[in-house]
């Protein structure tokens, strides 16, 4: 018997795998050097152009070499941030075969890298205690009776600790799903590190899916593996907006929080920015922390007439405000192509003279701008309940 | 002021995401059509030579043409089943443009398709009421003091029911982590699915991270985002077996669960059939169900010393059978590289008459066969407690 025996710990390391794993190239890409240089390099024996896109499409490399079938691109000087990109062999979107690090943009899958330093350290996963991440079902009545995917931050210790915890809700744009403010949003990572150095405070964290057109994100639907298209409604009032105190309620009966205004923040971008604005307005005692990032305010059928006739939101403005929320912040980019309404928007809440805080920021309605949104959003959230 | 509102519900759908959301590519790749065919679609108007790699490479098309720029590629008669695939553009490994579906082996990723029918039913999202997914951190003191990451999957009605549950431990091979059995062996579809038919029992399923060496995926680690190269150790008694009562304390202070050997169940792949093995051994109390899927068996160090002497094994056995688990399966490939040692361990179970079910497979050590292989242990799983 002893003799058939087959010693496993001298077998090469790599024999367990060896029909089911495959190693990445070799080559190191991106390689983020001390100095602010990024390299990228792609094994190209038989390609006859080779172009690096998204964040540095366009962008001219520092240097740039072929030799031995292999493409480097180096760039000098790169800013501190999270970036994304891929590159295009031939005409063909490629993502880059040596970085496994992938996010999804609705149906849009880029590689993406970090370079440290400023607020690309929020984003950053670091060697500190980590909350859990969640993926719930809860079930919409007002959307169909379906089950529709939300996903929970809880804050590291929230298991041992037995306290209850603020919330704040955090909104996708169009462009997005509940995996969004996680995938492109780094908010995990955010709220690990900034509560870790005591500059914010432990909360839960939710992102519902606000897309009342779909309960999920791709994959996890009825629909299989649809490609999401953004076909996202833009009524959030008649819909999700509607739905929302469900969420509330799936959160505060499967979660230990405190359930009070004082407790409570709701930020989002874009549709997400919209949605919160009107969630504000139609539940003015529910939120303390109003945050609107690149928001799609004030538009038709959200207090607003069809003929632009904003009575009706000066009324729900006036409401909410009677007993105002702590904070009401407004960011937004220069460039944003919805700069012109939350122009006209913060010369309607001028002339009712009514407080807000405004942050106008470089760049236009991207996660880049969103992600510095929040990082500056956090700290303020639950300090003085 | 009414003049300058900006009527946003009249704005083309996609303006919201203009600055930030790509649309895929048009084609559609690939297409799975009801007659069992399939076809992958690429534009590749400057590409000298495109490949299609994975589960198809190797197999030649029924149809390929070239026109107008884009390949096709069509094959019929493709059985019911998970496929991953790549394309390789003059020789770069390229995932598909327009297919976000994609799934990660360590650092290797691939796009995913499913062709219905027969288990692959299973696999596929389906409009059932499904269970929530939980990334936990646990402290493990074995294990350096760090946290360390673990999936839990808690099925549908979970929350509102009160009750208590079983819990199913689902372990990893040597080139996986936490989140392997959610991407590449479909568990959380195949348990929605199976409770959902009434096929199995409701149950937890806990996936730990079997890498002593790693606290977490690729991306959660305080190493950041380190390309993972499979590093796992090979030494699962001395480590991660030792350390498993902390995952089980865990598991059972924070989850509602029946806490006894007749309410759980062990099954892994490959270095965690090896984990799985070993746990009936040293925790024969512990386990009523234990599945070895290609399990890595019978190593030194684990019962055998390094003279390839069993008698150390043979009596953990002749304990843990003495009040034997109700189901103790072995299941593995005809092609497998480990159905030699699996063969031999067969051979030392026959000799010491102790009772097992035995499932031999085609195939070798392929997600295809694991996949499968849970989907014929669940049902089994808690029947008679």
């Amino acid at each position: 018997m002893k003799n058939k025996i087959l010693l496993l710990g001298l077998m090469p390391l790599m024999a367990f795998g060896q029909q089911n794993v495959h190693i990445p190239a070799p080559e190191k890409s991106p390689e983020v050097k001390d100095n602010g240089t990024v390299v990228f390099r792609i094994k190209a024996p038989e390609g006859k152009e080779v172009k690096l896109s998204g964040a540095f499409d366009g962008v001219t490399p520092s240097r740039s070499t072929y030799e031995g079938g292999e493409y480097v691109f180096a760039f000098d000087s790169v800013a501190p941030d999270l970036y994304d990109y891929w590159f295009e062999v031939d005409g063909v979107k490629t993502l880059d075969p040596s970085n496994p690090y992938v996010a999804r943009d609705i149906a849009w899958l880029s590689n993406i890298f970090i370079v440290p330093g400023g607020n690309a350290d929020w984003f950053a996963t670091a060697d500190v205690p980590h909350g859990s991440v969640h993926k719930n079902w809860y079930r919409s009545d007002m959307l169909g009776g379906e089950e529709r995917r939300m996903t929970v931050y809880t804050p590291a210790g929230y298991e041992e600790s037995g306290e209850t915890y603020p919330v704040l809700y955090l909104l996708h744009g169009m462009g997005g799903d509940e995996d969004a403010w996680g995938e492109l949003g780094r908010a995990v990572q955010i709220l690990d590190n900034q509560i870790a150095a005591g500059k914010t405070e432990p909360m839960i964290v939710v992102m519902p899916n606000g897309n009342a057109l779909r309960n999920a994100a791709p994959g996890f639907t009825g629909d299989g593996m649809y490609i999401a298209e953004g076909e996202h409604s833009i009524d959030p009032e008649k819909i999700f907006v509607k739905s929302f105190p469900e969420i509330i309620e799936f959160v505060e009966s499967n979660y230990r929080v405190k359930a009070d205004k004082a407790h409570r923040a709701v930020a989002g971008l874009s549709m997400g920015g919209g949605h919160s604005w009107q969630l504000g307005l139609r539940y003015p005692d529910t939120f303390d922390y109003i945050g609107l990032f690149s928001p799609a305010v004030r538009w038709n059928g959200a207090g607003v007439d069809e003929n632009g006739d904003d009575t009706e939101l000066i009324k729900l403005l006036e409401r909410q405000f009677a007993n105002p929320p702590k904070k009401y912040q407004i960011a937004i980019g220069r460039d944003d192509f919805l700069y012109g309404i939350n122009e006209s928007y913060r010369e309607l809440l001028d002339s009712l003279q009514l407080p807000y805080e405004y942050v106008e920021s470089e760049g236009g309605h991207t996660w880049r701008n969103w992600r510095n949104y929040l990082v500056d959003f956090l700290p303020a959230l639950f300090r003085n309940p």
